[in-house]
């Protein structure tokens, strides 16, 4: 039983690697939400830079505090309905502390009786180093 | 005990899901290989479409009988030593079936003691409906 019991801790620390890998290899920012009650549930690194904050300071927090649409607090359900007829849609709405602009498309799933949605935030524009970096 | 086995349970289902979700929702075609053996340990949609096979034939198979590079088996060295020195290198590579060519990336991460590679297949035409499909 011990051995079956470090079976199965092997396997969910390398299924934990493998979903971590996934997470941050991916170059879309990506944020984990959960529709139970709004908050962030994991996001990569791309999405933190792009958010404009620290892990630990986004993990947790709600994404209405991050994200606004034209009415606050609604956007989830918004993007819930996008990602459940059309898995190409997007919703528009803006990053609260750059007030930059994103397209974010979602994917819907359930996950130990949650739902969650995995949203994608795509930027219009490519980041460009600024005139006075440059020079 | 018993509650604590319970949970366990449930937060790796959770995890596995998640898992899922964030592979089969990159639209890049994407293979987990093991560099132990050189075999497919998961794959996405994605991949098995532009592979032309299906998920069970592909799963545990060796990457280098779907894969071909200028000189067979050694792909996969080189693309470890790619994804080593360089996070934007890519490797050249042919799909066997379908002859066509292939830009491979790739991620090296160590899980329960072995080495995988994370690699992504970058087509470089987009595939268009023949001229013959459309009428």
């Amino acid at each position: 039983a011990q051995l079956a019991l470090e079976r199965d801790y092997e396997a969910q620390r390398e299924l934990e690697t493998r979903y971590r890998v996934l997470l941050e290899a991916n170059p879309a920012p990506l944020l984990i939400v959960s529709l139970a009650n709004g908050r962030i549930v994991d996001l990569n690194g791309a999405a933190t830079a792009l958010i404009g904050a620290t892990r630990a300071e986004l993990l947790g927090a709600p994404a209405s505090n991050e994200l606004e649409g034209r009415r606050r607090g609604e956007f989830l359900e918004a993007l819930a309905k996008v990602a459940g007829n059309d898995p190409l849609g997007s919703l528009d709405l803006t990053i609260r502390r750059s007030k930059r602009k994103v397209a974010v498309s979602a994917t819907l799933f359930r996950a130990a009786g949650d739902r969650l949605l995995l949203c994608r935030l795509g930027v219009a524009e490519v980041a460009r180093p600024r005139a006075d970096d440059i020079g």
